[in-house]
C-alpha cells in the first residue's frame, strides 16, 4: 500500500502531500499534477491513494488551469495521433451519453459527404447509456478495430470512420476511468471534462462539437452543472488549439423512438434514407453544422444531404469498408412483451433514464466490462411526449432473448410513463437547450 | 478492483452507494455502517473503495449517531475483553500524542497505588510522536507483548500494566488505519475518535481520561477541532458506558525536557523518585487525579505518592514484572551535538513539532512501520519558554548512534527557537487548557 515511499527510485513528490493540498482546497502544481498522473500510470502512486485525490478533486473541485495542466498530463502517458497529413479538415463529435442516442451513425457519414474527414473514435456502453461499437457490432460482419493505417486510408477514401479507441490515446485515462467507475468519483466536473478531452486532444482533430446532455437520462441531472461540464470542455478544446464548440441538449426524454443496439441501427437507417423521428433528424442536423461550421465548411446545408441520399451512400461505403453489410438483415429479439398506456389523454413525460435502465436489463447493455449485449435487446416506444395516447395501447415494446429479464424491465419501468388528462398541452422543452463556445 | 460487484456471496449493500451517500452529504444508515466496515475487513469493500468514503467522511463529516455506530461496527470485527472479574476498578488514559510525551510512564505506577487497576494497552511511534513502548524497550529485559492471562495478573498483583495491545481488538481499526496514512485521510474526526475510542471500549476499562494535545506538536494544530474531537470521545465513552473525562492541553511546547526512549524513560524515572520538570509532574498528576476521580477514588492526594515513593515501588514492580531491570543502566547514544542560543534574551518559543520530527530524524522514531528506532536517539532541551538564555549557550542537545542524522535534524530545527529580547514576559499558556466531561 504505501507504494510511494517504498520504491527505490526516488520519487520528487509524496502522493500524500498531494493529496493532503488538494483535500485542504489547494490548488495543485503544474509538477504535482504532471508527476501525479504519470506516477499513477506507473503504479507508483496506488489505486486507494488516487482514489482519495479523485474524491477530494470531487468535492473541492480545481481551477481551470488545474484541469488543463491534469488533461495535458493524461495526454503525455500515451501516443498522439495526426490527421495532418489528410487532405481534408477534420472534425470529432463527442456525446456526454444519453439513452437512445444513436446521433453518431447518420451524423459520422452525413458530415463527411461534404469533404470532411470524421473520425469517431468510440467505446462500449457501459450501465444505462449505449455504446455506439455496440450498435455498429449488430450489422454482419462488421469491426470495430482497425490498424491506425487502416484508419487513415478510411478517412482519406470515404471520409467517416467510426472505430474503437486504440489503447494508445491517454492510458491514464483507462485506468482512471475504471477506477472512479468503483469508488464513487465518476461525477466531479473536472474528472469527466479531463478524461474526454485528453483522448480527443491525443487524437488530433482539427475540431470538436461536443454534445452535453442534460436531464434524468444524462450524466448531468441538472443544467448549471452541464453548462460548468461544457464551458471546461470548451475551454480546454480552445487552449489546445482545437476548434470546440458544444451544445447542450435535453436528456430528459429519450432520443427517437428506439434504445438497444440493432434497433437503434435500423431508426438510424431510417434517418439516412430521409425519414426517421424528427428529433434525430433535428439533432443530427443541427450537431452536422456545428461540425461543416468548425471545419471551415459553413456554407452548405446538410438537411439536403439526408434527403438525396448522398449520406446514405457514405455509410453504406463505411459500412462496407469495416466488413460489415449495409443490406443484410439486423438481428431481431425472440421475445417481447408490451406496456400499455393506463389512461386516455396526452404522453406528459417517457423517462431517459427509466428507459435506459430497461434497455439495459433487457440486454442492451453491460453491467461489467466483460459482459456480453444481445443484439436485438432493447425498448421501442410508439408514442413521445405531447402525443394523445389511448387507454389500454401499447406505449413501450420490450425487446429481448431472455424473457426471464422481463420482469426487472417491466419494474425500471414502473414510473416511467406519465399520462396527463386530455387536451393537456404537451411538454415544451426544446431539443437544443444552449450553444455554448469559446 | 470490482470486489464489491464480483463476488458470488449476496453482498445486502454496493459499496459505490454507500460511498455516493457520504460524498452527497447524506447520513448512512445503521444498516450500511455496520456493512461497510464489516466487508471492508473482510476484503470485500476494497482499499481504493473505503478510501474514496475515508475522503468524503472528512470532507462531509459525519453526525453523532454515524460515529457511535461506525465504533460500534469497529468493536464488532473483533474479541471484548472483560476486567469485571478484577478485585480493583480500572482506569485508562490515552493521549493523542504529543512531543516529548512520557505521562503514561510515571502515570500507570502512580494510579495503581491507590487500588485501581491501569491496563495501558499502547502503541509504537509512527512520525514525530514517540511510542510508550518503544520508550520502555530501552529499558534491559522489559517485553511488551503479554497474554490476557499475564496482563491480568499483572494487574490483580501490581496494579499496572503497559504492554502492546492484543491483535484482536477491533482488527477493522489496524486495517483502516493503514490505510489512512497512505491516502491523507488521518485527520478526520469520526474516524480519529472512532479509532481511539473501538479499542478503549473493546477493551472493557471501567474509565478512560483522554489527554487531547493541542498545538505545533498535535494532531490537531487548533483549540477548535481538538475540543470537537475531545467531544466526540467523551460522547462515545459515556454511551458505551464508560465513564470518560478528557483534558485539553498545550502541545506547542514539547513536555519536559526530553524527547527519546531512553531519554524520557529517565525522565519519567525522575518524576518517580519525586523530581523531574515541573510540566510533567503537573499533568501527570492532574491525569492521576483525573483517573482517580473516574475510577471512584476521588478523596486521595496523588502528588503525595511521587513525593513518598509508593509510585516508585510500584513501578519497579510493574518494570519486573515484564521482564525489566528497572537499575540496569539506560543506553546512551554514540555521539552528540549542540544548538545554541543565537542571542541574548528569553526563550520565548521552543516548538514541539521541530523537536518531535528532529528527535525523529535523529532515530527515536521511525518512518515506516517496520524500521527499528534508537533506544538512545532524541533531542535534550536545556531551557523552557520563559528562562532566560544568554547567546552562544547549549540549547538543544542532540543523540544519535548515526552522525550523518545531525544534519537532517538541525534542518527541523532550523526556526523552532525563538529568543525574545532581555526583560521580554515568557508566553503565559497553561498547560491545561480546558476540562470536558459528559
Amino acid at each position: 500500500m504505501s507504494a510511494a515511499t517504498g520504491g527505490s527510485r526516488p520519487e520528487p513528490f509524496d502522493a500524500v502531500d498531494v493529496i493532503r493540498t488538494k483535500r485542504d482546497r489547494g490548488v495543485l502544481t503544474d509538477a504535482q499534477v504532471d508527476w501525479v498522473v504519470d506516477a499513477y500510470t506507473r503504479g507508483v502512486v496506488a489505486e486507494e491513494q488516487m482514489s482519495a485525490l479523485a474524491m477530494a478533486i470531487l468535492l473541492n473541485g480545481m481551477e481551470r488551469a488545474e484541469v488543463a495542466r491534469w488533461t495535458a498530463a493524461m495526454i503525455a502517458t500515451g501516443e498522439r495521433m495526426d490527421f495532418s497529413g489528410l487532405s481534408r479538415p477534420t472534425a470529432d463529435k463527442h456525446s456526454t451519453g444519453g439513452v437512445g442516442d444513436k446521433i453518431t451513425l447518420p451524423l459520422a457519414p452525413l458530415v463527411a459527404v461534404f469533404g470532411v474527414a470524421v473520425p469517431q473514435l468510440s467505446g462500449r456502453g457501459l450501465g444505462h447509456t449505449g455504446g455506439t461499437l455496440d450498435k455498429l457490432e449488430s450489422i454482419p460482419g462488421w469491426r470495430a478495430a482497425l490498424s491506425n493505417d487502416e484508419m487513415m486510408a478510411q478517412l482519406e477514401e470515404v471520409g467517416a470512420v467510426i472505430c474503437q479507441a486504440g489503447s494508445g490515446l491517454a492510458p491514464a485515462d483507462r485506468k482512471l476511468y475504471a477506477l472512479r467507475d468503483v469508488t464513487g468519483t465518476v461525477e466531479a466536473v473536472p474528472l469527466i471534462a479531463s478524461s474526454i478531452m485528453s483522448k480527443k486532444i491525443a487524437e488530433g482533430t482539427g475540431s470538436l462539437v461536443l454534445d452535453v446532455k442534460v436531464g434524468s437520462g444524462a450524466f448531468m441531472k441538472d443544467e448549471a452543472r452541464a453548462r460548468e461540464l461544457a464551458e471546461v470542455m470548451v475551454a480546454l478544446g480552445t487552449d489546445a488549439g482545437v476548434t470546440t464548440v458544444a451544445l447542450l441538449t435535453d436528456m430528459s426524454t429519450p432520443l427517437g423512438l428506439t434504445a438497444g443496439n440493432a434497433l437503434e441501427v435500423q431508426e438510424s437507417v431510417e434517418v439516412l434514407a430521409g425519414g426517421g423521428p424528427a428529433d434525430v433528424v433535428e439533432l443530427t442536423v443541427a450537431l452536422a453544422r456545428e461540425m461543416l461550421a468548425a471545419a471551415g465548411c459553413g456554407d452548405v446545408d446538410p438537411a439536403l444531404a439526408l434527403a438525396d441520399g448522398r449520406a446514405m451512400d457514405v455509410w453504406r461505403a463505411m459500412i462496407r469498408a469495416q466488413g460489415g453489410d449495409p443490406d443484410a438483415p439486423l438481428p431481431t429479439a425472440r421475445e417481447t412483451e408490451t406496456v400499455v398506456a393506463p389512461a386516455d389523454g396526452v404522453l406528459a413525460r417517457l423517462d431517459a433514464l427509466a428507459v435506459g435502465v430497461a434497455a439495459w436489463r433487457l440486454g442492451a447493455g453491460r453491467a461489467r466490462k466483460e459482459d456480453a449485449v444481445q443484439a436485438g435487446a432493447g425498448v421501442r416506444w410508439h408514442a413521445r411526449p405531447g402525443d394523445v395516447v389511448r387507454a389500454g395501447q401499447p406505449l413501450l415494446t420490450l425487446h429481448t432473448d431472455t424473457p426471464e429479464r422481463f420482469a426487472r424491465a417491466h419494474e425500471a419501468l414502473a414510473d416511467a410513463v406519465e399520462v396527463a388528462p386530455p387536451g393537456t398541452d404537451g411538454p415544451l422543452t426544446p431539443l437544443v437547450l444552449d450553444r455554448i463556445s469559446a
